[in-house]
């Protein structure tokens, strides 16, 4: 068995999740990009996997297969997906693994955007929810923009939040941010911290929006 | 009469209206500190305006005057005391003048950092409820740690984020914000965008708690 912990990105056809899974294959990671549909996935992950800009190889696997297998298991699917991902995949999960979340519940009603309203109090509440209490879970890579993530040539150059439910969960998840260039980790606490990192959203594609950019994210002053 | 616009402060002799106030009057404004005890106000603006880091005089007046005079209303007292305030001012504000609400509903039971759930929606909309229709409102300077803005000879070197009920009031604040230096304005739309500055500050002092430095504050990458 390799030391090098096994990174699952579930939804890692949509550009979060294969930016992600991009730039942690360059950066060396083993990386299993996870889907209800293994064949077309394939064939997606075959044509990014194949330019001068990709890393290390990168494999797919039903999502349950890419669970089982995964230490840090990264929940790149939408929103509206986690529960039925969670409810079929709860058991899957190895004792011990790391949860991501990096949903952001957005609603664009009438062209308004607000955050939708969790009744758990944010996405990664929802999350914590429907997972077995042996696993960790942090919420992480809620604030880059998707496009920025997947242009992998691109610099970051910001700060990427991370709370979680535990010190472990935070300290491995920092330790993963700190893989990809140009990201430093800001520890921000615990899991419902996570409410101000999905807002922290709203207003990075409200600055977007309002002054045609498509990059905004930020950097802590001061530290 | 001057053209310089008349800025209030109201608790103009807390640490963060004192800071603005302090910022203001170094940048040529015209202030005048708001207060219920206008001489017990006078003493402690005495104390601040005869440094040699003073700016334009700084005048001292009960909050009802400061508020008759102002074209800008800075609303920078404890949340809690914002709905009695109103109360009792509100037929004061001139038609046409542009209030800014500065404040943050943050709570701190068992230790534990939560924002007040304001039946509004956010400290600004509270306060949009309680306004005549004829006075424009902006929320702004939610995120800057009020010691920081108090020392004024320090550079602030971050984003004001601004969100306001119209372009005007936000493009007049964005105005303001540029009147002190190291600060860029940055406009995030609506007033209901509150909420998520509100969040934002949240951020900062869990970041300053954890981190255990004190001036944590943001800039938006990619603008």
């Amino acid at each position: 068995m390799s030391e090098t912990p096994c990174i699952a990105v579930l939804g890692g056809t949509g550009q979060q999740g294969r930016g992600l899974a991009r730039r942690f294959s360059r950066a060396g990671a083993r990386v299993v990009v996870g889907s209800r549909d293994p064949v077309r996935a394939s064939r997606s992950v075959a044509g990014w996997a194949s330019s001068p800009l990709a890393g290390r190889r990168v494999e797919v696997a039903e999502n349950g297969a890419a669970i089982a297998q995964a230490d840090i298991a990264i929940l790149a699917v939408p929103f509206a997906s986690l529960a039925a991902i969670l409810e079929e995949q709860r058991h899957r999960f190895k004792p011990g693994s790391l949860v991501i979340d990096v949903t952001v519940p957005v609603t664009f009603s009438d062209g308004k955007l607000a955050l939708l309203d969790v009744p758990e109090g944010s996405a990664a509440e929802h999350v914590k929810q429907r997972l077995s209490p042996d696993v960790r879970l942090a919420a992480s890579f809620k604030t880059i923009p998707a496009h920025l993530l997947d242009e992998v040539e691109l610099p970051l150059d910001c700060d990427e939040f991370v709370c979680g439910d535990s010190d472990e969960a935070r300290s491995r998840t920092s330790a993963l941010v700190q893989m990809i260039a140009g990201l430093r980790p800001v520890d921000v606490g615990p899991l419902a911290r996570a409410r101000s990192l999905e807002h922290l959203t709203v207003l990075a594609i409200a600055i977007n929006r309002r002054l045609k950019i498509h990059d905004a994210r930020f950097r802590v002053v001061g530290l």
